[in-house]
Formats: structure tokens, C-alpha cells, sequence
């Protein structure tokens, strides 16, 4: 297929592993994605799967802020490598918990959309510093119509005020980039639209606009959830673009992380980390 | 440096120049980036200058619909190498008029950004199958914050409707896929914020969604410019992250396009192309 994305998946699936078998081997393939994780915790976690000629294979892959650990199992056939595969995903998922989201093309979104489905939620977002990555990552996966309802990217100051009801005083007080503000997105996109997800960000993406308190690369994020609301700081290195990357999934995945807690029935809490 | 795109800028001016002079000789590279033509539509018009061992040489490179010719001179001193590129930009950008929107690093919002910085005029979005694309593309450009005030992501049809003033009876009549809506949604967002510009996209992403009247891929963007409201018809091809790239670089581009007849003084016209 011409489509990059539909392209890898065939030669995943169907051109690499017959690449890669000896005669009267069967190869399958698989990945589990993790958010959250550095290369180095993932070796500390599983650095024993990972040794040299071990069957599977096991070995991470680092894009874009996700640890991909890879996995090639080979077996006489396809259902033995199917199981050896099976159970080291499994393994994995458990070492992991909650910091694995999904396996194969799964992202965040499509996990977060996952649980919104589970849970019969719907989801609204308010972005400042990410500017529509947020709600770009949604509606890459097909089918979000369903579970998302908008997305107000609030640049200006006047358009959080007059879209998403964030008191003047607040911004005055607390400046735009705060974690009341970013309370204040979350629970203002809930409200003015009737999502029970509120998903907000306000932050300083750079290169200029830091100052020494403030300085570029700190995010705060809002999750709203059926009326109970938080703020997480992030402090995030690069540049402007890495940093609304960053900011965007970590956003997506503290979203993830409080439906995955209302799903199990704990407590959401105010969460302020 | 570890941020990508900063080490690809210092590996093209700095490292891959050196690389690639002779004793003696000094090199240096540029690009003219193009948007809305083909790589034969480029072959047509600029065959000329793609000869073998021309100096410069000028080879075309297809990034994500955006055509890039890149340009490589080489000279006994670098005032040398500088002059003969100049001449080949510049009849580059004449022969491909207004689809020619920037050189090197520049990019479609980038472009848009600067005419709106010329024009002194406010930038807001309205997006619906682009999903926040726009508003992200955007928000890459530093110090877009000056010219850019909202983006509104009306994925539901009561968004449309509560956010950017889309009569109900419009969306009943010709759907929310329509040249109607689109011109609505850009009219509305322009009102609802007071921006001086208005962009919107509405169209069926795909994979699903699709009608034979309305196929995937349909896609009609809004320009409002100073009360002036037109609606462009696109007919785009391959899978739903395609499709939103194409679809958000294409409004972009509109936006552009009407920003410089404006400049010229130009009647910015009804265009329902």
C-alpha cells in the first residue's frame, strides 16, 4: 500500500517475520508500549528478558516519548511462537502496570479512547501551549466522533475567559500559565460542554516567554473527571515543539491514568503532583 | 544537539557543506519550498535547471505534500557560491509564483504568520475533521502567540452550533460536510473571537463515514477575511492522518493565498473553487 503507516504494518506483520525465519520456523512479532518510562528504567524492569540469543527476543525502541519494547518469538509453529510471544507480553504488562498502554499501533489516544468507550464517557479538551495537538492525537483514531465533542484551543487570554469561563482574577492572581488556571480550563471545558472528561494544558513552549520562576518548558495540566478536578506540573527540556509534544501525551496519559482508577472504582482524588 | 530538527538545521548548513566541497571550493545549500504542485508539474517547469552537472544543482525532494528544491551551488569563495544561488532562487520563485511560500525551514504557518505580521491581522481557526492539526501547525511557529487568539475543535455538531453560531437549520439542510458549514464555521469564528481571519475545515476523515455523494477524503475549507466569506472544495486521497495533513496545509494555504492578494490590494473575492 502507498500509505506509510498501512505499508509498515504489512511489512510487520506479513513481510518481516517470513524475512527473518529459518526453514520450518515460524516467526511472529509484537510490541508493548509503554508512556512514562526512560530506557534505563525499562532495562532495570526487564534487562533479564533482554539478554543476547534468549527466544523471544526482547529489546525497547524509544519514539517520541514512548518506550516500545519489541518482541520476536520463533517457534516450530505458529502457535508455539504465538505462545512463547503470549507469555512474555504478559510479563511485561505486569512488570509494567499501569505504565503499559496498549500493544502494537495502540497510542495514547486510542487507549484513552478505549476506556472512554469502557466507561461510557465522553471527552472535551482545552489547550493552551500544546495548541491542537491534544485533539490532534484524538482524532487520529478513527471512530473518536463517538467518545470526543471539542477541543477549544484557548491561546489568547480573552478566549479563556469568554470560552471556558476561567475567572479574570485568576489569570491576574496566578498568571495564565498556573495550575488553577489549568483547574480552571479542565473543569470550564466540562461545564461549557457537557463532557464528564475535562482534559486541559497551559504552559511555556518556547524559545522565548520563560522567565526564571516560569521558565520555558513548564506545563501544567488539568484533568477534570465528573466533577473532580487537578493539576500536574510538568518540567519539560527541548524545544518548542518536543515540549508540546511531551506535553500533549503526558496530558493524554494522566487522562488515561484517572479513567483506568475510575474503571477499577478507586477514588480519583485531586491529584496536584 | 540532541533536539532532531536543530541537529538536522546544523548538520545542513554546517557539517554537509564541508562534507561535500573539493579543496578549494565552498558550498552552500537552500531550499524553495512549494505547496500545490506535483513533482511532473515541477519537472515542467524547472527541467531546465535539473541537468546533471549544473552548478547549482536542483533536485526536488516531496515532504508530506510539500515539494522542497533543494539547491546546492558550489564556488571558489563562498560570495561566489552565495551569488549564483541567489539567481537560481529567484528565478525559481518566478516561475512558480505564488505556490513558491518560502525557502529553507520556512513552513505554510510560518508564511501566514509573517503576512500576518505585515498585514496586522488576527488569526482564529475553526476545525472540525482536522481535528486541531491547524491550530498545532500553527503553534509551532514562535512568537504566533501575537497574531493567533483561538482555535475551536467542533467535532460535534452542537459545538458548531453553541461555539461558532452554525445555524441548526444549515447543518439539517446540506450537512455538516458542506460549503455552507464551512463558510458558517469561518464566519462564526471570526465573529465569536474578532479576528480579522477566519479558517475552518469540515470533511469526512475516514476510514468510515464516507456516502457515494460525500466520499472520504471530501473536504471544504472556509476563508473569512474582513466580512468577506468564501468556501474551497478538496478531493483528498489515502488513509485519516493523510487526509488531515493535507486538508490542514491546504487551508493553510488558502488563508495564505487570500492574506496575499489582500496585500496586493487585490479584491479578496468570493472564491468557491
Amino acid at each position: 500500500p502507498g500509505v506509510p503507516e498501512e505499508m509498515r504494518a504489512v511489512f510487520r506483520e506479513g513481510v518481516l517475520p517470513r524475512l527473518l525465519r529459518k526453514p520450518g520456523e515460524r516467526v511472529v512479532v509484537r510490541s508493548v508500549n509503554l508512556f512514562g518510562m526512560t530506557e534505563s528504567e525499562v532495562d532495570g524492569r526487564i534487562g533479564d528478558l533482554m539478554r543476547g540469543e534468549r527466544n523471544p527476543s526482547v529489546g525497547p525502541k524509544v519514539e517520541g516519548g514512548v518506550v516500545r519494547v519489541c518482541l520476536r518469538a520463533r517457534g516450530e509453529s505458529a502457535e508455539q511462537a504465538q505462545e512463547l510471544l503470549a507469555r512474555d507480553v504478559e510479563t511485561i504488562r505486569e512488570r509494567f502496570g499501569d505504565a503499559a498502554f496498549g500493544c502494537d499501533d495502540v497510542t495514547l489516544a486510542r487507549a484513552l479512547s478505549e476506556l472512554l468507550e469502557e466507561l461510557g464517557l465522553k471527552v472535551s479538551v482545552a489547550e493552551s501551549c500544546t495548541g491542537g495537538l491534544i485533539g490532534s492525537f484524538l482524532t487520529d483514531v478513527p471512530g473518536i466522533s463517538h467518545f470526543f465533542l471539542e477541543d477549544v484551543v484557548a491561546y489568547s487570554n480573552e478566549c479563556k475567559v469568554s470560552r471556558l469561563g476561567v475567572p479574570v482574577e485568576e489569570i491576574e492572581s496566578f498568571g495564565a500559565v498556573s495550575p488553577q488556571v489549568a483547574q480552571s480550563m479542565a473543569r470550564g471545558v466540562c461545564r461549557t460542554s457537557g463532557a464528564a472528561l475535562g482534559i486541559s494544558t497551559t504552559g511555556i513552549a518556547g524559545p522565548s516567554g520563560g522567565t526564571p520562576e516560569k521558565p520555558v518548558g513548564l506545563v501544567y495540566v488539568g484533568i477534570s473527571l465528573l466533577g473532580r478536578t487537578g493539576a500536574h506540573r510538568l518540567r519539560l527540556r527541548g524545544g518548542r515543539r518536543r515540549i508540546k509534544d511531551r506535553a500533549a501525551k503526558h496530558a493524554l496519559n494522566f487522562a488515561r491514568l484517572a479513567l483506568l482508577r475510575r474503571a477499577r472504582g478507586e477514588a480519583t482524588g485531586d491529584a496536584q503532583a
